[in-house]
């Protein structure tokens, strides 16, 4: 580390710390989250120590921040313990928590709410729907493996979403019903990614600590032929979601003339 | 809503109102977002009952969800008035933060390390430095316009960091220096976003409250060549950036056929 000047000894000696364990923490996350470990036990600290040059009150500071993220689990006299990898969400193609996910197990949906209502006039103008007319509004709480991962807030146009009531949503993607029942497939989605703390409540239905970390992804999906068709508010839990995509320094051509609305646009 | 089944009354009704809340509070997320009210005020909460078909306190219960995401704030006998905008940063191309924002206002960078180091052995691997060699580590706390928003710590190879030791760090992007200095223009990057809470060092250093929820960006970038040159681990304030990018459900061609290194590997 370059010299720093000096402020009181321990006060530069704890942020000194403090900086170390949080660059610890973040390769060791990087180790956790790619499967280095399995869901077995990290390496000893004394071997953590020599792997990274760092003390031994900074390599338990820096697994302490994983244990915080709920990542590992640190269990005295036997070390510390990978408490479930994350899994990935590809951002590079327009996909269903389902399809996404189908190789790391079963996804169930938790429909909490199903039913039609009169939208806010935001919600109305990004769904292209007319004043005065509804939609559907479906909330679920979609679990994998049992373990919930996230809370959908969803807007369908009527005459997407009606169709739909019968359908069993309790294991299937909208994505795919929405394929179905069009005929059409689905072209292209306005996505912004945000890390929002979990409220009270929702921390409660996700099973999660209060103030939980949370990515917030809101959604809005397009049939092919341009029309969108479906709004979302997706809530993933920090601790079990990774989105993950490829960047090119030169924009991929088909970006480069997007539709007018490709860009999130004022309410 | 639909009908739900009766629990105690009074759980009922606060769940419900929990729920709504919820919903109010994400259409109105995106419209503050959007910069639909300016930099100015919400409109009132009788108008917000009537736009939302919500009770007043559904809608006192959103704008307190804002308020707690640090996006508004609210002000007894005037109002509730936008805190700040959030800054979009596209996750559709590969771009540095201040190339990213120059509309916005000004990129500074504090420098508070630039050393050379041993690195551990998963970074040196990802950076395919040969056991034993050093690398450069850099990290800062950029802001926009004087407010913090992004905490970097940055690994680079030796020929491509040292050169960078003495640039003027404080006010250019490490991408275009790279791109100078190699006289190559950046390629592709594999990158990761997750949601964290601050921990309460990095929490002081980007000046929101402990346990805020952060993006996470973890991103290797490649020179044009393939030659990975960058690893960073990236804080952003969950308060002040979106990423953004628009998917399409067919996979573009450029990402058919992605190198070997384009999925995140175990350490």
């Amino acid at each position: 580390m370059t010299p720093q000047p000096q402020t009181t000894a321990l006060t530069e000696a704890r942020r000194r710390r403090a900086d170390r364990a949080r660059q610890v923490a973040d390769v060791l996350r990087h180790q956790v989250l790619g499967g280095a470990f399995g869901d077995g036990a990290l390496p000893g600290e004394s071997m953590l120590c020599r792997d990274y040059a760092a003390s031994r009150n900074t390599v338990r500071e820096a697994l302490g921040l994983l244990a915080a993220e709920g990542l590992v689990e640190r269990l005295p006299g036997v070390g510390t313990l990978v408490v479930s990898g994350k899994y990935g969400h590809g951002l590079n193609r327009l996909a269903g928590l389902a399809e996404t996910l189908h190789e790391h197990g079963e996804i169930t949906n938790q429909v909490r709410t199903l039913t039609v209502i009169h939208p806010p006039a935001v919600v109305a103008r990004r769904l292209r729907v007319p004043d005065g007319e509804q939609v559907v509004y479906l909330e679920r709480v979609r679990s994998l493996n049992g373990v919930p991962v996230s809370l959908d807030l969803t807007y369908l146009p009527q005459d997407i979403g009606v169709p739909l009531l019968g359908e069993d949503l309790a294991h299937r993607d909208v994505f795919v019903l929405i394929e179905e029942l069009t005929g059409q497939s689905l072209g292209h989605a306005d996505v912004s990614v945000e890390a929002v703390n979990a409220d009270p409540h929702c921390a409660a239905l996700l099973d999660v600590t209060d103030r939980a970390a949370l990515l917030m992804v809101e959604r809005v999906t397009h049939l092919a032929d341009g029309r969108p068709v479906d709004l979302e508010w997706i809530r993933f839990r920090g601790d079990r979601l990774t989105l993950q995509t490829q960047l090119r320094r030169t924009t991929p051509a088909h970006l480069t003339a997007t539709p007018p609305d490709s860009q999130p646009r004022a309410g």
